[in-house]
């Protein structure tokens, strides 16, 4: 087992991205999206209505972070989002409590295989919390379907601001108590690390491959925002020293 | 075993008060001042001193409540009253290292016996949070001092009002995007039931009979308030359904 980085022994609390980083969002709406297609009897391609509901995410997300939208929790955006995405994939045919139910999938994503026996690891050295664009309520229900062990959950709600409004990733910091440098934020996507950087944090990039499908074109180098890079969250507890 | 009360069934979420229902600051706050005393061969009455800690709390909540100060974290208002409290017990040979330990006392508090068993069993059947006056970090770390389960960690700092403001108790049905009448308060305190029950939670008393001490003169019986009372948390568990 390699030793662990001394460089990160400021570090208290890890902070996590959740779609993507900690849990399986594409691989889990395919799932849900086929089976609502076979209950229902409808003809969909799931993958390319997972991918396109993802990719309504940002700019959605950003009618709220330039002021166009007043602060609205990510379940309202994601519903904005599958009201068209209905339409567009002629999918017309839904009650409102099927509509509602299926806009929770978000509520109920797979984590990665190595998330829970690397976050289990991790919690005993670390505080451990999301920090995430989730609401509150949608990263309880998925800290309960997935068993991820958080100490509590931070996140976007907490300050109605989206990643990556600096605002974010201070507040963890700040709940916390602890320094910018005492908390690390952990991630598969740039951006994130990027903005978690810029105010102090330090970061860990953990690509997930995977994460857009076997056509994806995810981040896989590390850039000048990453201070440590590991393969999963097991590697992450062992070069954190967390055994 | 007693079957489940059915007026609950609405009940998706307990919410607890902390400080005296899930731990017992009191006995926690004497052993770690009778620790200090006899380390730093300091003469002082730790049960007065934990008694008149926790007599300062809600006069000085109380300026934050009526807008006299600004928002402050429990932690500081915790400091203030130690502050003023080292000077009236002779406690003045504590360096700022110490006196910085001595206040974190308020995150090393332990639960209740029956508390982390009856938090296990309801957590298999409803969301569970504190809804505490204690900031974030007090709350995260009392948690994974004491093992209490939470799914996530709600309260006073999130909305920067203290209980009993009504704002406190609404944001609790409001993070987790459930109807107040989905939300059941948990406490030992019939100011906080009474709150919680004025703007619509149901409300469930277990008396905690030694929270003040020997001396004490604790709230032992249930007012119009209470939707339900139970002894301690394995009998909430039982007339909850929670098995």
């Amino acid at each position: 087992m390699p030793s662990p980085d001394l460089p990160f022994g400021s570090v208290k609390a890890l902070v996590f991205d959740v779609f993507g980083t900690v849990v399986d969002w594409r691989g889990s709406i395919i799932r849900d999206v086929e089976d609502l297609a076979r209950r229902k009897n409808l003809r969909v391609d799931a993958a390319q209505f997972a991918d396109a509901w993802r990719a309504g995410y940002a700019p959605t997300m950003n009618r709220v972070r330039t002021g166009e939208l007043p602060w609205t929790k990510l379940d309202a955006l994601h519903r904005r989002i599958l009201d068209r995405l209905l339409v567009e994939f002629g999918l017309t045919t839904l009650s409102e409590t099927e509509i509602v139910a299926l806009n929770l999938v978000w509520h109920r994503l797979q984590p990665w295989p190595d998330a829970v026996g690397g976050l289990t690891r991790l919690k005993k050295k670390f505080v451990l919390a999301p920090l995430s664009n989730g609401n509150l309520s949608l990263l309880t229900d998925l800290a309960r379907y997935g068993g991820l062990p958080w100490d509590c959950i931070l996140g976007a709600e907490l300050v109605r601001h989206y990643k990556p409004d600096p605002e974010v990733y201070r507040s963890a910091a700040d709940f916390l108590d602890l320094k910018p440098v005492e908390v690390m934020m952990v991630a598969a996507h740039l951006i994130d690390l990027r903005a978690a950087k810029a105010v102090g944090l330090k970061t860990a990039f953990v690509p997930r491959p995977l994460e857009f499908g076997p056509a994806g074109k995810p981040e896989l180098q590390a850039d000048a925002s990453v201070d440590l890079t590991a393969k999963d969250f097991g590697e992450l507890a062992e070069r954190l020293g967390a055994v």
